[in-house]
């Protein structure tokens, strides 16, 4: 197991900074009035690609070297590392093939296309992508980067905490929403050696609580197929990641399905901003615990915003 | 006729600059690919009150006297001047009473009552409303703030302007949506002292195209009830504004609703921001009549973000 430090954050930092966004951090009088803390949204739905993935992807594809980027790299995501992997591969100019559940978004699907990526379809089973994946690394030698076990995705990932540690003084406290666990990892890895005073909260769905249960029972616990409107949120946390956040997470807030639509639309319609549901489980989590953050400085990473505007969460509930 | 001048702006600028955003210039790089210019964008949508009227409306009502101010303000709205008075007014500690014709979204009434405004409803016609507006001012003495024939209100929009070529160099172009032309007139002015070499644009729904007529008959020419989903551009130029824009403004771009609609959407998925139609319309000119823009620097503003999220225009389309 390769566990990242902070050198590697600062190297992966340079690395990505010509092809990701520095993205702008909001404050919003509402919110702050509705949770009585004051909150500092880090918006990487103004990421390239959409998503704070880009940082991760870019991070692994810019550091092969030029032989193993020649032939390629490959991943298995059902949507935003999938498009991220696919935007850094065709910025270097490379090839990306990506597993992807047949009921993954078409929007994210199109994405993929977008960037000029390679989609292969897989039943939507964690057995049949890994095959599909490891048929794909035997055939062409592609690198295979996983979306969130792996040093050089999570060192990419905790460039955005690094950014938001920058740029805002006494930070008590930071929350993201956690799927697989990449994100949190980095800010993890990020806040014990610029911050340690901040505590890292993750985010989490009743309806995918795998983290929050591997928390109290002090293992990786996974569930077989969760089924949650956050859908960047459904998979397992992996050895590497497990490794940070059991060691450094304060606490796994959950939230409903409903908190999280009602999260999302607030965010819309108050900070006029388009966030994915994925994005809108850590403000949920902050409006629905107020007792953690009141009278609180606290930086709130919202992940993405790649939604399809046919589909919205609302029109159907 | 009282004809703003740029010292109205500068003192306009001093005045609402503690009750309104410096909102952010945000660019795009798919929306530069798609029109090959060099676009900047203006983002009132993140303004107080959720749209740029919040500078023309802070400005009127900071800029009455206590005593006036103590007799509270009157307008007849529709829209987005109605919640940004009551916004003003609400910082001010005065009333507001806003005459808002009964078809208004329910979204625009909820703003309204949420700043402490008081609506009173009327039918939706220009008499009704001229006549609600009378009687309240004869009853209440409160302050009459048209929504854009107003000096005081054209000199608080052009403040957006002026931020604006305080931030970008050499602007070619700049263009904003017309409806009565508030925003239109006030970038005028601004641009005549700060930057007469940039020229100013008006986009223009085809099925509200007033402003367009007007200027190809050289007098104001206003329709009846004009129908388009862009819902702030329904109103015709007055004296005041049509004394700006008949002489100071480039050309007036005219958009189908269709183009409205796929701009809206373009942005809301690219930009990851939340425009209204409204706002759209100047977008939709600049993807449109490429031959314009193209190889230029161009600043658009992007007018507002209140938009009903239960009645989004692609839904029904």
């Amino acid at each position: 197991m390769h566990i990242p430090t902070f050198d590697d954050v600062e190297v992966a930092h340079k690395r990505i900074g010509q092809w990701t966004h520095r993205s702008p951090v909001l404050a919003n009088s509402h919110l702050n009035e509705l949770t009585g803390a004051n909150l500092l949204f880090k918006c990487e739905n103004f990421q390239k690609a959409g998503a704070f993935k880009a940082r991760g992807a870019c991070n692994a594809v810019f550091g092969l070297d030029d032989e193993a980027a020649s032939r390629g790299v490959t991943t298995h995501s059902s949507g935003n590392h999938a498009s991220a992997l696919a935007y850094a591969a065709a910025r270097r100019g490379i090839r990306a093939s990506v597993v992807m559940p047949t009921n993954a978004s078409a929007t994210k699907k199109a994405a993929v296309l977008t960037y000029g990526g390679q989609i292969i379809d897989c039943e939507p089973s964690a057995s049949a992508r890994e095959a599909a994946v490891a048929e794909l690394v035997a055939n062409t030698g592609a690198a295979f980067v996983h979306p969130y076990n792996d040093h050089r995705v999570i060192a990419g990932q905790a460039t955005c905490a690094k950014e938001l540690l920058e740029e805002v003084d006494g930070l008590d406290a930071l929350i993201a929403p956690i799927g697989g666990g990449g994100l949190v990892s980095g800010s993890c890895l990020t806040r014990s050696v610029r911050s340690p005073k901040t505590k890292v909260y993750a985010a989490e769905p009743e309806k995918a609580d795998d983290a929050y249960l591997s928390m109290k029972a002090g293992k990786i616990i996974s569930h077989d197929a969760p089924d949650t409107v956050a859908d960047g949120l459904k998979v397992p946390l992996k050895d590497l990641t497990w490794h940070f956040v059991s060691r450094y997470v304060e606490d796994i807030l959950l939230v409903s399905e409903r908190e999280i639509i009602d999260a999302m639309r607030l965010v819309w319609q108050r900070m006029k901003i388009v966030v994915e549901p994925s994005s809108a489980v850590a403000v949920a989590a902050v409006c629905k615990s107020k007792e953690v953050f009141a009278g609180k400085t606290v930086g709130v990473i919202l992940t993405g915003g790649n939604v399809d505007l046919d589909a919205l969460p609302w029109s159907s509930s």
